[in-house]
C-alpha cells in the first residue's frame, strides 16, 4: 500500500478520554504515529524528551514560529504550545496516519492549513459522565473540575466543525470506532486519485485492445 | 438507539460485485434493508414479486412517476426501472440503513432528493480483473462484455461523484469495508443533532447549577 497518511485531529472535552484512545490506538496497531508538540513550559517528573514534549526556549520556539516550522501553535498560561510540521509531513509521506491531540483553535489553523485533514471530537454520551470523569480522577480540585466543565460549554458550540463525532461510552468500543472512522477516511475518492486514474486508463486501454473481439 | 437510518447508494461497474456485497450484509447484519425496485419489464424465471422486483404495467409505473411516489427512476431499452419511496422513507425512520444498488444517473438523482444520502462506488481492484470476472461468469457473449467494458470507461468518469470508493479485492474485505464506512456515516455530526444539543443542554444546566461550587 503506497497510499499517503491522514492527519487526523482528535479534541475534545477534558475528560472526555482523548489521551486513553489515542494511546489504545498506538498500542494495537502500527499504522499510526502521534505528533510530538513543542513547548516553552518547563518538564513535569517523569515527562522525557522528544516524547512527552520538545523542551525548548521561547527564543528558539518564536524562530521556529518565524521558520513556518509549525502547523499550528498557540500561547496557554504564557506557555508556547505547538506542532513541529517536519515530523508530521515525514510520517504522513511514509504513509502514516499522523494523530494530533489538540485543542479546537489548534485545529482550525490545521483545517485551514490541511484542507484534507481528518477532525475528529470526543466526548463522554452525556455532561454527567463527563463530570463524573474529571471528579473520579481525584487529582484536580472542584474549582478546576467546574473551570472544565465552563470551558465544555464552550467547546461544545464549535462540535460542527469537525468531521466525526466520537461518543465514548466504553473504551473499547471507542478505540474501534476512531479507528473505523479513519479507516472509512482512506476510501474518499480524492483520496484514491492514483487508484482511479489507473482504473480509467486500463479500462481505455482495454476496450481499444477487444474492440473487434 | 433513536438514530435515523442512512440512504446509502451502492453502484459500480458490472462485474464489480455489487449484488455478493449486498447480499453479504444483508445476510449478516439486521441493520439494513434493502430496497426493492418497480419495474415494466416481464419477470423472469426464478424471480418473485416483491422480492426481486415489484412489477407493475406502464399504466401504473407513469401513475406512480406522476405523484411522486419514486425517488429516481429510469427507462432502459424500453422498461422503466425505478425505487419507490414509501418503503424507503419508513425503513429510514425504523433506522435502517436502506441499500439501493442503481447506476449512476440513479445515483445523481438521489443525491439531489436525497443530499445526505451516501454514495458508494464499487471497483475491483483493476481492469483485468474486471474482464476476468464478467468473461468467468459464463453467462455473456463476448459482445455484450465488451459493451460492459466499453460502459465501464463512461462509468468511470463519475467515481468522484461518490463519496466513497470500495475495492473489492476479495469480498469478506469488501464486506467489512462497506459496513464500516456506513457505520463511519453515523458518526457524522449533521446526523447527530439530538446528541450534540442534549449535551449543549445538559453541560450549560450543569455550570449553572456548580457555579458556587
Amino acid at each position: 500500500m503506497e497510499r499517503e497518511g491522514i492527519l487526523v485531529v482528535i479534541s475534545g472535552f477534558a475528560g472526555a478520554g482523548k489521551g486513553t484512545i489515542v494511546k489504545g490506538l498506538m498500542e494495537k496497531y502500527e499504522d499510526y504515529a502521534l505528533s510530538v508538540s513543542m513547548t516553552t513550559r518547563a518538564p513535569r517528573p517523569g515527562e522525557t524528551e522528544g516524547i512527552s514534549y520538545f523542551f525548548v526556549d521561547k527564543e528558539k520556539f518564536e524562530q521556529t514560529i518565524a521558520e513556518g516550522g509549525l502547523i499550528e501553535y498557540a500561547n496557554y498560561c504564557g506557555n508556547y504550545y505547538g506542532t513541529p510540521k517536519a515530523y508530521v509531513e515525514a510520517q504522513l509521506r511514509a504513509g502514516k496516519d499522523v494523530i494530533l491531540e489538540i485543542e479546537i483553535q489548534g485545529a482550525m489553523q490545521i483545517k485551514r492549513m490541511y484542507p484534507t485533514a481528518l477532525l475528529l471530537f470526543i466526548t463522554p454520551p452525556d455532561a454527567d459522565t463527563l463530570r463524573r470523569r474529571l471528579v473520579g480522577r481525584g487529582t484536580e480540585t472542584m474549582e478546576v473540575i467546574n473551570k472544565r466543565m465552563a470551558r465544555a460549554v464552550n467547546e461544545a458550540e464549535g462540535i460542527e466543525e469537525y468531521d466525526y463525532i466520537i461518543v465514548n461510552d466504553t473504551i473499547e468500543r471507542a478505540i474501534a470506532d476512531t479507528r473505523a472512522v479513519i479507516g472509512a477516511a482512506h476510501a474518499r475518492p480524492f483520496r484514491n486519485g492514483r487508484l482511479i486514474q489507473g482504473l480509467r486508463e486500463e479500462l481505455r486501454l482495454m476496450s481499444i485492445q477487444h474492440r473487434n473481439d
